[in-house]
């Protein structure tokens, strides 16, 4: 399967959740946010801030924020800082125990065009575009409607059944 | 890991195998040449098959070969026949079992371009991009060297130690 581990799916939901509000967010308020596990918010966020894209404060009041704007943050550095380098094959980054292939494979060594491509096809998406607008800013961005304008509505009885 | 799976990886490996060289290629051959264990080659195979990617042919004479030139089996045709769609996160597909973040998701629901943009680059890639040349292949194109005029090489005697 070509498919996200879970830390890595579960990061992009905690920078999603850190990018709809400003301020310091705990672990634990973003596990009751998310609904994932806390031991898992507290591990995702650790790796996080080695990569980078969190920053930490400790103390009483501390917690955790985006180091950039989320809209500066590349789908693909997520998935690197949790999975490791993107590599389709174990064979690429060396992993190849296990491959009964290697000894005569017709395609080795030739995966790496195809690892950069989907790199680049991954950096093209920012968290930004992955989250969902918080409700606070869709009330920001809410049409005004305007005042009304003596049209009244007339208001339909509804008929007693 | 944004990692294939196993058998889709000897998919690319034996449809790698088959295009070198044409003809019909039983699974023993195919399990000699590239050191895949013979029943896999047989499942995967199975599974080409039923993917109209490879044909089978009965019979003491019988065996495999590609169902369209490599040229025009794009790797993403590849994958989603071993592994299904391309999907990078559980929810995508519907299999959501186990995610804890379900109901407050941030993300949910967004990543079909992403899923998008991962298949297009790699049906952007044919399984002849991955594959090397065999070595008939390399022959057939070999550079013709001009015939030797008339300068003699110099032996030089190497030194008895």
């Amino acid at each position: 399967m070509l498919r996200l581990s879970k830390l890595a799916d579960y990061a992009v939901v905690l920078l999603a959740r850190l990018g709809q509000e400003d301020g310091l967010h705990t672990a634990p308020a973003l596990a009751t946010a998310t609904g994932i596990a806390e031991p898992t918010v507290a591990k995702v966020l650790r790796i996080l801030s080695q990569a980078c894209l969190v920053e930490a404060q400790r103390g009483a009041r501390g917690g955790h924020r985006l180091a950039k704007p989320i809209s500066a943050i590349p789908l693909s550095d997520v998935i690197i800082a949790m999975d490791g380098p993107i590599a389709l094959t174990a064979c690429v980054d060396g992993a190849t125990g296990g491959c009964e292939a290697e000894g005569h494979c017709p395609v080795r060594g030739r995966w790496d065009p195809v690892n950069e491509a989907v790199r680049a096809a991954l950096s093209a998406v920012t968290i930004s575009d992955l989250a969902r607008p918080s409700c606070s800013e869709l009330h920001r961005h809410a049409p005004v409607f305007p005042p009304a304008t003596g049209a009244a509505v007339k208001a339909v009885p509804v008929a007693a059944e």
